[in-house]
């Protein structure tokens, strides 16, 4: 049956574009598209292209927006910034408690191994909007290009006399002390918190 | 940040119609579209159309098809019968190894609970296929409502003088016994097989 249906294939193909779809999820989801009504069908291929063309990167921060500015550095007073690495980065972060910052946006991370140095990901942008500032978070991955990234911009930052922090890495909440890796647990027990 | 932008809000409601898919990997796919080239995301919206408005059902087994009559009913010549209850049932047996069988679609299963009786799905149509037919396996799932069907449509076929079978029910290959359920275990040692 496989690649009998020629646009079946096509869009299973499509839906294995996504991240973590493998062919027979990709084939769920084309299965499941025959089944939604033609208007949700034709819903979903306007708001793919939609977003596509709509969405661009803030002319401030570098998240996503449809504007030239985004919502949040157009609404939001801060004098803290926190620089991550992904526009996505910012979701997870806003969905913290009291997470009220703005945001810079490195659209990448320094990688030697990838030919990516500091000039290719926005750090110039971020030395620009300092005025005012009071805090950076460097809230990169806790990985090897993560921690490269956030050590390159402290440093830069530590004449400037702006406080520059780090996320905390240590075990994460709700879990069990036996699953977690080496590294994380040594790291939390060096950075063990007095009572 | 959520909902602050719109056409990725109505993107991530579209990716969220698809099965098992809640927010946080709609938003995942979201991002994902965002990243690929303008090329992609528009063949992957031209998939999703396309393939909603030229696959239909095979107008002899039910099967999805671009054509009046599906690939497997036109090329393939066989005495066997094998009745699922979907489409994408047919794309798992064809996984299956030496399946070489002509399919029957039901489109759903006898469910009282559901109010479907055996008129609300295509039992009718296999009735007129049955000649020449040697043997119907009545491959719906090993459910209550796919037990009944089974059962409703071999009463049929008995005065027929049509052989009838089911899928064997038992552990999993390649399981564990300790994580068989409890049915399926007491299935498997009343359906033991001599060695």
């Amino acid at each position: 049956m496989d690649n009998n249906i020629e646009s079946m294939e096509r869009l299973i193909y499509s839906f294995s574009k996504l991240p973590g779809v493998g062919r027979k999820t990709a084939e769920r989801y084309a299965y499941r598209v025959l089944e939604l009504d033609d208007d949700t069908v034709s819903t979903f291929a306007k708001s793919l292209v939609d977003a596509k063309s709509k969405i661009h990167f803030c002319s401030v921060c570098g998240n996503f927006t449809e504007a030239d500015i985004c919502n949040i550095c157009k609404s939001r007073k801060s004098s803290i910034i926190c620089v991550v690495k992904e526009p996505k980065d910012i979701l997870a972060i806003e969905k913290a408690k009291n997470s009220n910052y703005l945001y810079h946006v490195l659209h990448g991370t320094i990688s030697p191994m990838e030919n990516r140095g500091p000039n290719d990901i926005r750090i110039k942008e971020l030395l620009g909007r300092l005025d005012g500032v009071t805090e950076v978070i460097l809230a990169t991955n806790p990985d090897i290009e993560g921690e490269v990234t956030a050590n390159y911009i402290a440093k830069l930052l530590k004449p400037l006399d702006i406080k520059c922090s780090r996320l905390a890495t240590g075990i994460q909440m709700g879990s069990d002390l036996q699953y977690a890796d080496e590294v994380t647990l040594t790291k939390a027990l060096e950075d063990r918190k007095e009572m």
